[in-house]
């Protein structure tokens, strides 16, 4: 059985960093236009793509920005985390097949509130940063240990 | 055949507004989940849900964010638009059926860089903020009409 174990306000220091990889795929262009409503055809238009300045079909920025989210709320801080606040800048576009990783680093933390700040960074498979930006969150001070929820299998006809 | 239209950058006037609009369902949950690698329980286990501060399954709050990308990359600019960066808050928390309506709103202009600031509203069906920020986009120059891609079925199992 998988699980997700949080990583305390407690347990986390400045400078500590975590990271988070996810292949970009054609099923992640068609989901994430569903999701977003965002059908943008350059995303999902091979032909408009094409005579676009990116050549070919990108990903949904926001996608990238999943990501982070994605490495906040299951890897560090993970279960328990409160999202407070993003910015997120777009360096360079993202396409099918490109294999990013997201890096967090432990950049400040509030004893009070609780808070930590993390800097993003999103890197492809040449190392190059497609997205970097800074996250707020309130990180959870209980232990948390949660079975990984499974998802259920996704068909697009 | 529905089109997508886009406001280029000198049809775009300060203060000029747009907005979209989208219900939260529990299929945007699965799909979420399975398109960022966000499997947070908060977001997918009722149970584990129930126990938390939310006391029922709350939306990621990236997808918020990425109802304000669509509206930037269908609405105004729409087609054409580059999204250089974003910047979100997180006020509160979107429940399974909440109605979510972002509002754009044109803050200012660079005519060198071609670039629009938008300030961005995410509110609920009762009228309050779940996410704010702001936007940065380069705003097409040439108008811009195209079919609006159909998405493919998706299928739950």
């Amino acid at each position: 059985m998988a699980e997700l174990v949080n990583i305390t306000f407690d347990e986390i220091n400045i400078s500590d960093q975590c990271n988070y990889k996810k292949k970009m795929t054609e099923k992640d262009l068609v989901l994430f236009s569903a999701v977003s409503g965002d059908v943008n055809p350059v995303h999902l238009d091979k032909t408009f793509a094409a005579n676009s300045i990116f050549k070919e079909r990108i990903a949904h920025g926001m996608w990238s920005a999943s990501l982070v989210s994605a490495t906040l709320a299951t890897v560090m801080p993970g279960p328990g985390t409160i999202y407070l606040s993003q910015s997120i800048e777009f360096h360079r576009p993202v396409k099918v097949d490109d294999e990013l990783e997201v890096i967090l680093t432990a950049k400040s933390k509030d004893e009070v509130k609780k808070t930590v700040t993390f800097i993003c960074d999103v890197k492809n498979q040449l190392g190059k940063s497609v997205a970097s930006g800074e996250a707020v969150v309130i990180a959870p001070t209980k232990k948390i240990r949660v079975e990984k929820p499974e998802l259920p299998e996704i068909t697009i006809n």
